[in-house]
């Protein structure tokens, strides 16, 4: 045995971590990272995160390190907290599946997923309000042709959805992708059946030379966002209720266009005002009309009728339009700030 | 069919939810959270968070936020960079197990560990420092008796350990619990192998009368924490290295006593400036001395010489000493803000 210490030397695993591509930096070069206290520890993760060679990465860290440490600072934060929250975050990713997505959730219920919406795609006068995702999409939709139903049958009551898909100017937006999706009658996606073979309630369509769209639906109903995983106790704990309002999600996508993200709710609807995830927008809110009539009803290829004849155009802004909003409207909110 | 709208009803996945134990609170009550901006967004969040009854809960939510959002709104999160993160914590915390914890590691990357810890056991004149527990601790550790081995045959170059653990009086403490980890002389920890049966340079100890505890181990090498997750990946585009100096991780419980997680690193080597989890304390540092007679190292069980002698006294707080020492490095934190 040599008298040098194998903690003095560099061992195997250190040098198969470089072999593999683990950065190998002049340790000369680095800040003195030893007994850190609260009062340098941040200064000191800016220094040695400032090796990084991506700027706008060296920024979104240097400004996540500090809101994180300020945080735990300014609360207190006692290292069971610490623990409870590590928990907390690892059920969140466990109970994440191809179908199930906690954390998009999780920041919904934070208010995240409204705000980073809404920050990137600014209400203009013009085009459609954009709102959250939510956690139940899913890449599985069957591709439709128009007039096709999305849900199938004995899902819920029947509605006929139809419309143009339009840019500011009012010229039509002719072969867009549209995602659509929505609950049943119960209150429940596809996913959150547990003997789901193929996707329901969803569909993949194309507009028409005019920008025209139709499909057959159902009316979606008010539901509990999952309440059987962290962030439903999470809500429970906070005593807040899990409710959202019924709601049709759309989403638009089209080479030189900004893909739109949204939803519609409906009028009369309890949690309107309520939304558990804050994604309720006045200007999305529609009101469908209930047809009785049995010959219109089996005309669109409902069994019978009444169906409720919900008509929707979107507006969508260009790449470029979408772009310059966004920038005006950052100015605008720093302007505020001054 | 009725024609009120399925949508202004409240339907069976509600009435469901409510029944399983959803807080059904009176929506008139409810802040109206429609229409939400950058602008508006934070504080609706608190209005509705605001219902929580527990008042450290409702703190601790309403810091949350305001940092969460402000962080968002700084930087002006991207859609895009939003879904970095979703998927980021997703595989984070996929990637955890029984012997993995990807999210300590995570946090103690960020330095968020070594603050909490700092905040939690300030530095005292009289007591030995505490420092990060790391992912590494497993509850699977033999019970071993004074002198027994924590390390199987062939996992390194012995070390002896020795040395009594006492109060800030000196006075010994019977009885104390010891946990010690450590990693084998490749850099490994023995959870980092996929064979692994059982554990290995891990070990339970119990103090004697006069507080004096000893066993044998192994000299720790350093190594690079587990770069083949999402830190790891995470580490490398921010350029960092991704090495921790050599230690032998230590954890003394006893009723009455403040529990003490630390750990002892080794005198010249080459991370401990650099620590990537910002672990090390200069009064941890230590510096065992070789002993090459062979009679001495099989008196005390090893197979031959030579070995290393680490002779490490602990100090540990009360729990009222600790508390006392909590409250008053918090005082003095938030009157240095002022």
């Amino acid at each position: 045995m040599n008298e040098e210490r194998s903690s003095k030397k560099v061992g195997k695993a250190v040098l198969d971590a470089i072999k593999s591509g683990a950065p190998n930096v002049d340790l000369d070069l680095l800040p003195n990272l030893m007994d850190m206290s609260p009062a340098s520890i941040t200064e000191n993760v800016h220094a040695i995160n400032s090796l990084c060679k991506d700027k706008r990465q060296k920024f979104l860290f240097e400004q996540l390190v500090t809101h994180l440490h300020d945080f735990a600072r300014e609360v207190g934060l006692t290292t069971e907290e610490w623990m409870t929250a590590i928990q907390f975050l690892t059920s969140t990713g466990k109970i994440c599946s191809d179908i199930r997505q906690e954390f998009i959730l999780l920041s919904d219920v934070l208010g995240l997923s409204a705000l980073v919406d809404s920050m990137n795609h600014p209400v203009t006068a013009s085009a459609t309000e954009g709102t959250v995702l939510g956690p139940f999409f899913t890449e599985d939709a069957k591709e439709l042709k128009a007039g096709d139903s999305i849900a199938s049958e004995g899902k819920g009551e029947y509605m006929w959805c139809e419309g143009r898909i339009v840019d500011i100017n009012g010229n039509p937006v002719p072969h867009c992708k549209i995602e659509t999706w929505e609950t049943d009658d119960e209150g429940k996606y596809d996913t959150q059946y547990e003997e789901r073979t193929e996707a329901d309630c969803r569909g993949r369509l194309i507009s028409d030379e005019q920008g025209y769209y139709s499909y057959r639906a159902i009316l979606p109903t008010p539901y509990p966002i999952p309440n059987d995983g962290p962030v439903g106790a999470l809500l429970k704990s906070l005593n807040r209720h899990v409710f959202r309002p019924a709601h049709l999600h759309m989403m638009f996508y089209r080479e030189g266009y900004e893909t739109l993200i949204t939803a519609l709710y409906f009028k009369g609807d309890p949690y309107l005002k309520s939304d558990a995830v804050f994604g309720v927008k006045t200007s999305l809110i529609v009101d469908p009309v209930l047809v009785k009539d049995e010959s219109k009803a089996k005309a669109l290829g409902f069994k019978n009728g009444p169906f409720w004849h919900l008509k929707k155009d979107y507006v969508l802004l260009t790449t470029a339009q979408a772009e310059e909003q966004k920038q005006k409207s950052l100015a605008n909110y720093y302007a505020s700030l001054q």
